[in-house]
């Protein structure tokens, strides 16, 4: 059966230039719009004060017309979903958004929710690194040790946020970004990566995938160069497999 | 009972404006030179080229006096470590090499043989991450799946190795280093971090802990600023817990 998912995935909320999800304003417009959102429920769990994360999301969505309400004040996360026709997983921190899903029994729901296309996903950031199969290419720390790396998978490879290019001079011995995705690359267990620079929003309808927002993107696949595609670039290929 | 620990963890290999651990080669040959070392094992499980990464290190330390052998030559790992006077184990990927470690049973062989001082331990970058408590602190992705974020435990807080303050003037909307390593602080597990700049030596002595090499660390406590140490500073301190 052919997956109803839709989703909006931001490599992040924040973009240079731009006030806290600026850059996203027309997409997540048109996305909650034209499915006739009345309230999005956000998902404040990648970061620990709920209630200012929550509050710091409404103050910019709420008034672009769509009620925003955290699910930390729902008595139970599991049928608010259930009644949710739109959710909003933030940004913060992967492992800890990753480990509060499965404590809360919520990544087999929110996928089966969402391909079955009774559920709108918005993700950025950690939000975005939940929604695909695995959260092995977050950039984040491994602060809590989650169950397991697999994730919700509405998509069936990986993807980088905050994707950036290597930093000429600099004087850093560190990995560069090219560098860990291609340890990822060699593991026999590795997906396709697509990397979303700052600023990339992903658009996911069905088995449509279009690269939206104001910035590129990168794809990474085992043995190959990596292949940059420009905002408007139709990437539905990456739901064939490595 | 004290511990008998003798360990070298380095923050990197590789330090800007000078040559593979070059920067570290007097407290290597003091380390190995006054116990009397003959021969170093070197683990190169955090990289996949076994052979290659292991002949790299080889060609740097051979010619200081001490010949370098692979542990993955020996028939047995299990039994190489159980000879073994000295190790050096080196960086790449944390989650890779603790996955590894794990798999060839080496992990607590390794804690046993280092707290009763009958193995000297050289770590770096990676290498040190698992000489930790645990690798909530690494800066590696997170591309393999280990059975536990727990790792041999030489000493009983994190290490955060390259560490780095934020850059200046970016537009990069990422989390710089400490506010990673302000999440891990606000996890009920945390435990101390010990930031080591590029450069920067811990030199583990039973219960001394002493700041070697050319390039100073930098401890962070739950609640409180962090605290810049020079080379040369005594951080045992550290092994009092938070």
């Amino acid at each position: 059966m052919q997956s109803q998912r839709k989703a909006l995935l931001l490599s992040s909320s924040n973009c240079h230039g731009y006030s806290l999800l600026e850059f996203a304003k027309e997409e997540i417009c048109k996305f909650l719009g034209s499915n006739d959102v009345k309230e999005l429920i956000f998902v404040p769990y990648a970061q620990n004060d709920f209630d200012g994360y929550t509050k710091k999301i409404s103050d910019v969505i709420n008034p672009w017309g769509f009620p925003v309400r955290g699910l930390h004040t729902f008595s139970n996360p599991i049928d608010a979903i259930n009644s949710a026709k739109a959710i909003f997983i933030g940004g913060g921190n992967t492992f800890l958004l990753l480990s509060r899903l499965y404590e809360k029994k919520l990544v087999e729901l929110i996928k089966d929710r969402v391909t079955s296309g009774n559920l709108l996903y918005i993700g950025s950031s950690a939000g975005t690194n939940v929604a695909t199969k695995s959260i092995h290419t977050t950039n984040d720390m491994p602060i809590i040790y989650p169950p397991s790396f697999d994730a919700i998978a509405i998509v069936p490879f990986n993807i980088n946020p905050h994707y950036i290019d290597y930093v000429e001079n600099s004087t850093h011995k560190g990995e560069t970004r090219d560098q860990r995705l291609a340890e990822y690359m060699e593991m026999a267990h590795a997906n396709q990566v697509l990397g979303l620079r700052e600023g990339s929003i992903l658009h996911v309808n069905g088995n449509s995938l279009i690269l939206k927002g104001i910035a590129g993107a990168v794809v990474f696949k085992r043995n190959k160069d990596k292949t940059e595609y420009k905002v408007g670039a139709d990437v539905s290929f990456l739901l064939e497999g490595n």
